[in-house]
């Protein structure tokens, strides 16, 4: 284990983060809340301090990782820039418990909008800048910004891209991983000045525009209102809809779209089962809310809910629009599906992803045409291209180990007394990044403040687990990893 | 497809339900129930008929059958047993709907134990004898009996087994599949015997001892009571946890105690994991009940209570000594993870199976191990020998379909409108043939019979499914058995 390595990254990390609080010391100097402006400095003084100590000793010649030290950067990275990023919520004593501002921050930056807030409308805005923040940048990813900005050999990084990079297969745009890097966040800062420009145009405040478009850029959800997006003109919400959808969509599309390569876009199978499951299932839900719900009267009122809940849980951001817990069974069956499906890979979304979810049928197609046939050999062809067994098994056992990890996290939760719907609910929309769940508690008008410090503790690790696809994190906490004999075992292998 | 062959067999099966009723008709003769004898004797007339007419078309001397029949065969078969058992409960008018009767007697043949009943006491001794003695038919397998007593020649009965025995591996016992049968029913009569002797001595009249000891070895848990076990003595509640364990045993186990194989059965990776999850859930949920429920007052009463509920769940009985919906949520959680896991292989239980639990915690281990060390290749030991590939794709694979069919049945039951709990464990309850589920409609003290015809029909085919470990029924309704042009394929391959 290249120790040096690891404590030098993560200085990196801590001046990142007093970094990355510029912006929103600035919203609360702007506001004039000098409280939180003290609470800000402070906390970027103290990570400036860590950082610089950590860098001094972590100084190596030795810059060789392997992905033991990727996945333990990428784990440690987001529990640090959680705990740090906790700080100002805990020192200016708007969320007095640490236990809850992690939970709070881990939410942030996992880009799963829970939150144990229970009046979000009495938050400073410096505060609510901040905790919207965290979502666009745990969005674009803190490890690819990290890796592009603040690394200068890239032959080291490539263990942490594959640590990262959601989704099942890492689609290198560009031969060069920082390139790629650049280039992806581009795109994603040039969408999200779109989207601000969108939001202005219908009358909403700037501070309102970014922090709805940092929310929705990061497919996170926390809202500054008691009531989400209920509030604002059918305009703003229609807008919100559709970038929800948009953030949802693989960033390989809109690099091709730079590339000008239409065909294959018009060819990724991705993309298309996405778009149609978004479009079935709005329709669906529309009919039957508007069957069953007396709240809602129109047609284009049903259909805009129900349009706006299927892009926000299928991008697993977590907006609403109206309390949809009180929506039929039905309809709470097909979101509850959509938060376990997710959106694209190599999206902000959470979730287990459309093309792992496409794989995972046609492995099981293939499986009982096998079962026909024992000797005949069936070729799986994804995104136009045959998947070899192993593509194949790693997608069955990606789905082991998610099943795995959804029944421990629940059965922790289970000592909490609350009813099944609600703790398995919790459990789906903490783990999958998509925040509210059904039910009173945890639903879109509830809040995760009723459970207790085991409970949020938990539902942080399951947030900071399903953001980065399990492995890393759950890695991080095996003993296996740690082994010391092993350790050089893995070296010789590797190299 | 040799069609001949299926309708031959399809022939047997009814001739083989007309002689399974016989007991049934002799219990409501003994009881003076001559509705119920007239309707008893229609059905098996008509069953006579229908079965020497069928023996009749399907005369051939063809007697070749592939995988791809063998399917058809067991799917169909217990589909039409179902249907056949479920006419007297319809001609003697105690379950008027055909839909309400076929899901009561597919609840039976599959060992799931889900009832229709509002008032299970106010039903006819004879048609209470036939719905549990369905539990004891199916538990061993009606075509395992099939195959071992209508049968002549082994070859073709191969497949069949193969679509039949419950869990990841057949183990032969033998090497002839008819004598295996043989000796594995044989066991099952003699521990059913033995059942009966100890619930006689505890002073249960012999009626209630052979009703109670059919749904206990089938592991399906028809009662006869509105409160199922809980009006019984402890000595009785016992005798059934002690007979639920031990019917959740692998019946290689049994074979091994006659052959005085005791190494391989101290050896038992399964056996020992099935008894320590038993032992452990017992005790956690004791200790949980007996702090939370009121009812509940000593020690001795909460291990009672704990121990039958843990043993009825797992091994998917699903009889119960008190109302364990109210129970804490711990409780709860842990008995919902047993009716996932369900007990042994090679037992009459339902569920996933101890063994592939066991398989997929071993893959998923070597699958974190793997993504350390991308070059490592670790051997996935089980039961002392090393697993390869194929087997551990196929238990994930399983998982897969398992999670897939899951996800289908729960989005038709949300047609209806209870609960989420309602819903989902009503689909994890007949899915695993446990039976209750949690909620007040589906819950020990409750019924299926609020559900629409639509979801009545698809528990049917889910506990169909579930028991016959998924593949053949589901591929009984794929288009792809059915397709001409592939037959002739399989015929080539398969040679």
């Amino acid at each position: 284990m290249n120790g040096k390595m690891i404590v030098s990254m993560l200085g990196k990390i801590a001046l990142l983060e007093a970094l990355l609080m510029t912006p929103s010391l600035v919203c609360s100097m702007i506001y004039s809340e000098w409280n939180i402006v003290l609470s800000f400095v402070a906390v970027m003084l103290l990570c400036l301090v860590v950082g610089f100590v950590l860098n001094l000793f972590g100084k190596t010649k030795d810059k060789i990782i392997f992905a033991k030290e990727g996945f333990v950067i990428v784990a440690l990275a987001w529990i640090i820039m959680s705990g740090l990023g906790a700080l100002p919520f805990v020192i200016s004593r708007e969320i007095p418990s640490f236990v809850d501002a992690f939970f709070e921050t881990a939410s942030g930056f996992s880009t799963t909008g829970a939150s144990i807030l229970t009046n979000v409308e009495a938050m400073s805005k410096g505060l609510l800048f901040w905790r919207s923040f965290t979502h666009w940048v745990g969005g674009v990813g803190v490890l690819v910004l990290v890796m592009a900005i603040l690394t200068s050999d890239s032959g080291r990084t490539i263990h942490i891209m594959r640590a990262e990079m959601p989704g099942p297969s890492v689609g290198k745009l560009l031969p060069k991983v920082r390139s790629t890097a650049k280039i992806l966040y581009l795109i994603y800062i040039f969408i999200s000045l779109v989207m601000v420009v969108f939001l202005l145009a219908g009358g909403m405040s700037l501070f309102d525009s970014l922090v709805h478009m940092f929310g929705t850029a990061g497919t996170g959800g926390f809202g500054i209102k008691a009531d989400s997006i209920s509030g604002y003109s059918p305009y703003i919400q229609w807008v919100i809809t559709v970038f929800m959808i948009i953030f949802g969509v693989n960033f390989n599309i809109y690099y091709f779209v730079l590339a000008k390569r239409f065909k294959a876009i018009f060819k990724s199978e991705e993309l298309w089962v996405y778009l149609s499951i978004v479009v079935v299932s709005s329709g669906v839900i529309a009919v039957n809310i508007y069957n069953n719900i007396k709240a809602i009267s129109g047609v284009s009122e049903s259909i805009r809910h129900a349009a706006f809940q299927v892009a926000s849980i299928i991008s697993t951001t977590g907006y609403s629009t109206t309390d949809f817990n009180t929506w039929p069974t039905l309809s709470k069956t097909i979101l509850l599906f959509l938060m376990f499906t997710g959106a694209c890979a190599g999206s902000t979304a959470g979730g287990l992803k459309i093309s792992r979810v496409i794989m995972l049928f046609k492995s099981i197609k293939a499986n009982l045409k096998h079962t026909l046939h024992s000797r005949s050999v069936e070729t799986i062809k994804f995104e136009g291209k045959p998947l070899d067994n192993e593509s194949i098994s790693s997608v069955n056992g990606y789905l082991c180990i998610y099943v795995f990890c959804m029944a421990v996290i629940l059965l922790i939760l289970s000592f909490d007394a609350f009813d099944f719907e609600t703790n398995f609910s919790a459990m789906v929309a903490c783990f999958n990044n998509v925040g509210p769940g059904f039910g009173v508690v945890v639903g879109a008008a509830g809040s995760y403040a009723p459970y207790s410090d085991l409970s949020k503790v938990t539902l942080s690790i399951a947030m900071l687990l399903g953001r980065l696809e399990i492995y890393p994190m759950l890695l991080f906490f095996s003993p296996h990893i740690w082994a010391k004999k092993k350790v050089n075992k893995s070296f010789k292998i590797i190299k």
